[in-house]
């Protein structure tokens, strides 16, 4: 393996695992290639992402968070991933306080380490209008028809700065997420496709999630599919404003105020080990 | 995670990979539960095997190793575990010299760092009684007829502490593995199961070989496999004293005098990080 000595920590956000590079101090590249010979999990460390931390560019922010997928590419935006980096940055005494503000690929992102050492992520806002998502609609609507392979359902529409489609369901466990996702993700009305959430509501203040993800198929927890299914949920009058979301992986909290605000996640972000690579 | 301070290497022989555990110097219990959560690739650091140095109970051995499958369960051998305990306890200052002595489960072992950073394994005697397999046949021979989905086979049967049937084939690559490999394994005429090796022969010192290892599929490298190949191969007449196996995951050379004989197994073991539970 190369880069000899390189430290690191493996991190875990319900279960969505990462390998956390500190590159302010030490020298990492992020070639495709180094990326996936970390990512291996035989080979290598192991993680569905990596995370780098680097300086911020400019003076609005304090770190650069960089993620990269096991496959090498670049991504936007990880929710899971946003919370270890705030537990890394404090924990590696990187960071001057409890209050952290990252530039993204997405975007300026603002994270808070909560005193019981909880991260609070600001998530940004929902966008509901059809071209956002972008879905394939005449006008906003709460909910839309659907025709899924010869059935009809009715689904939910909302971009987190990735789409997500959300169907309310009445028993969760029953849900049809292995045969629906699918159908859904590559459904010709979603061009760039679609994550696909399964929510059902248990209180208006407590709901349970499954999450068909774009391009990987259903997983323990999927931060920005939380976040859409409590706005839509809100936006539909089903949810009040401070919500907890059971995923298959853990627990979150979503708190939306309504319209034009950001949603705040609100979970945990756990340190597995510190390694050094040999 | 519990263990916290815990330190460990992660190490893999070809693509099969261990958490190397210094069960000398501080306490690990090894309850499958701990196991579990260590073997975890998200939550916990993940592994196919945990390998565990522990003090000799005899004085014929230098240390007891002991192995757990990711589920929990202790097992046997692990011929690709064998190579990386060898150039742990090396590495990490625990053994005298190059020539290491170890306990097993499945009886006493030796090993030996090679100065190029190899280990040799002795992998012990084949046994090809039918009876010592265990494969259901009226007497020894070095071929046996097999029908196979209503197929006619032939195939060789040899046990290297564990089952192996070993087909010759012609073109490895379009070898019927994934097809074959369940229907051999679960044969009646194998009452424990069966390791089903496919062998190209590329020359009498050169060989390429797939393993549709019992109760997992087809993986990356099986050592005890290679060391049945070689056997089935030699027993045959096909082969010479010293041959190279070309695994997927990687090479092996393996060495066997002869009926009677160990066989030696010789291959890289490598270390990718060394880490500390946090």
């Amino acid at each position: 393996m190369e880069y000899k000595g390189l430290r690191f920590a493996k991190m875990h956000g319900l279960g969505n695992d990462f390998v956390v590079i500190d590159a302010i101090n030490q020298r990492f590249e992020p070639t495709p290639e180094n990326v996936r010979r970390l990512a291996d999990r035989h080979r290598g460390i192991g993680c569905d992402q990596l995370l780098l931390v680097e300086p911020a560019e400019g003076e609005e922010a304090d770190f650069r968070y960089r993620i990269f997928n096991a496959d090498g590419g670049e991504v936007g935006q990880c929710g899971n991933g946003a919370r270890c980096f705030a537990r890394f940055v404090v924990d590696h005494g990187l960071a001057a306080g409890p209050e952290i503000r990252v530039e993204t690929l997405g975007g300026p992102m603002r994270l808070r380490l909560e005193p019981d050492g909880q991260v609070c992520v600001d998530m940004g806002v929902p966008r509901f209008d059809p071209a956002d998502v972008p879905f394939d609609a005449p006008e906003r609507a709460r909910r839309y028809p659907l025709e899924v392979g010869g059935e009809h359902h009715e689904i939910a529409a909302v971009s987190m700065g990735n789409p997500h489609a959300i169907l309310r369901v009445d028993d969760l466990d029953a849900a049809p997420v292995a045969r629906l996702g699918p159908l859904i993700e590559a459904h010709p009305r979603f061009p760039q496709r679609v994550n696909v959430g399964f929510m059902q509501i248990i209180t208006p203040r407590h709901i349970r999630l499954r999450v068909f993800e774009r391009g990987v198929g259903e997983t323990q927890a999927c931060g920005s599919g939380a976040c859409a299914a409590v706005a839509v949920g809100r936006d539909n009058g089903w949810l009040e404003e401070c919500v907890a979301v059971d995923l298959t992986g853990g627990g979150l909290m979503i708190r939306w105020e309504g319209e034009g605000k950001s949603l705040r996640m609100t979970g945990p972000a756990s340190t597995v080990y510190e390694g050094r690579v040999a």
